[in-house]
């Protein structure tokens, strides 16, 4: 493989090279060890997009959705970003994801960057290379980024954490899919799309989230979720989805909203990062045998693990000054 | 409140007291302040007891399975511990087990201990308050202690983390659970139960599982997961759960593979707080602003977050002189 030239790709993503595109995420995604070069490169010429969580069980529709939401912004000649992320599996390292069908329609369109992404075995692969995923397509010059990911409790909850504004897709005919989600989707959405409105049990669904957001302790000055309905698969309702996004956008500029999640966004990152590295100092501290020793004297009662976590911690920081 | 007497409380959990057991677990799952002198007190007289874990989907019959295998341990005058772990939920604190009703045959048995935990919003919860909880239990001369928690991916890779023996139930009729679960179960999986092997579908089940494990890649001293049948409504097979955890056990402590198994729990458990402890640091430096600052550097583009993650980290050593 030859070198890869940082420089070069980023200058090409910055021109809206495709190729620059994909072959940046692939070397965020894979932790490449120019990870920190890319990131430092993309860091300065990020921050124009609007980052757009959407999230929602499987078969509510996620995948047309986000393709129609595309092609609404494309016709306002906005470029736009789609990283689908995949958390369901622990063990996969591949990155298939169901109906990937819809998003073809964009296949040929150069103003339109898609990505699917593995999260690599645990939730903190979501929360590690997305940022910086979503910073090369910030970089490339996308206006609008989707965040999509399938809708299991922790993965909702981590993509709405990395989004300015997190819609929460559901469908009627789908089980107890709000119900369920019930307890975490109001502390997350901003705003709700109720899909496949054209079927049975739509009404109740909207009246059942109508009432969840009532319920809610809005402040007078809080955002109130919409509700919108929507036929994706027949782009009814996508200009009312889009016109919430907006509104959205505009009440977290004018109160300041936008710049407090964003900051807690890159504390949590800058964190995330640091303890990454201490972590990876823990681990190779003397070719890992002091901290064998240490588990050695818990498994034989001699001493708690809180004490050899303070000898751990003292040998970390030592080894960094 | 009155003020704690830890040495006290363990040293009526040792002898036996179910009321000092719960007041244990209580104050390790409450992350009480109390937290580091507890595990002190607790380490040097805990080791003995075996840790099984037992983990499949919802409706295979876990709870039932449990406490059918209570009873069997029971039997053989063995003290018992559960540890329900429900890692379903991120939002809620309490913790709400579905089919409790089961374990109530062992409510007035004062050699069976029985808690429920919430893993409160984090698989990194089950990671850090269970092992103290099985710490209380072990230190108060239970024999075995059972971690039972839902299979949802990652909750069941943690529960195999923190056992020596993990046991994967499945039940015909599931659906495709098995097919789900294929790429992770086999990875942790010490002894397969199909359960309700009465039903339609059990001898699939079972061939459906032979199959997998005969195509692993199991070396020639390595253990093969045993499948076993089971009724455990009707106490059908249990018995054989039992044969294939003792065996399971013995072939752990002959190979040495028990010392490694604990050594690893040790390591991930010092590590662990070791990586809390350092985060919490980073946290309240100087009143949380030197974080603030740096993500205020990310957010303009000042300076990318690693070379923040840098600064933190030299903070943080700092600190620790």
């Amino acid at each position: 493989m030859r070198e890869v030239d940082v420089t070069d790709l980023v200058g090409r993503a910055v021109d809206g090279s495709p190729r620059a595109v994909a072959r940046l995420i692939s070397l965020v995604e894979n932790a490449s060890p120019r990870l920190r070069e890319v990131t430092a490169a993309l860091t300065p010429l990020a921050g124009a997009a609007r980052i757009i969580g959407l999230t929602g069980s499987p078969g509510v529709g996620k995948s047309t959705s986000t393709s129609a939401l595309v092609t609404a912004f494309r016709a306002q000649g906005k470029r736009v970003g789609v990283l689908a992320v995949d958390p369901s599996s622990p063990f996969s390292g591949g990155a298939l994801l169901g109906d990937r069908v819809r998003m073809q329609d964009h296949a040929t369109d150069r103003d339109v960057f898609i990505r699917s992404m593995a999260s690599r075995g645990h939730l903190g692969g979501l929360a590690w290379a997305t940022p910086q995923a979503i910073r090369v397509l910030d970089a490339a010059g996308c206006d609008v980024i989707f965040v999509e990911t399938v809708g299991v409790g922790q993965a909702e909850v981590a993509v709405a954490a990395l989004a300015d504004s997190t819609i929460v897709l559901v469908a009627p005919g789908m089980g107890d899919s709000i119900q369920a989600a019930k307890a975490g989707i109001l502390e997350i959405a901003d705003i709700f799309v109720v899909n496949k409105a054209d079927r049975d049990g739509a009404q109740q669904a909207i009246r059942d989230l109508r009432n969840m957001v009532a319920l809610a302790d809005h402040g007078p000055d809080a955002w109130k979720p919409p509700i919108v309905p929507t036929v994706a698969s027949r782009d009814e309702g996508i200009g009312d989805v889009v016109e919430a996004i907006d509104k959205h956008y505009a009440w977290l500029s004018a109160g300041g909203t936008l710049l407090r999640r964003r900051l807690a966004r890159a504390r949590d990152e800058i964190e995330a990062i640091a303890v990454t590295a201490l972590r990876e100092r823990m681990g190779d501290l003397h070719g890992d045998r002091r901290l064998d020793a240490l588990a050695e004297g818990v498994v034989s009662g001699e001493h708690d693990p809180y004490t050899a976590a303070d000898e751990l911690i003292a040998a970390v920081t030592k080894d960094a000054r």
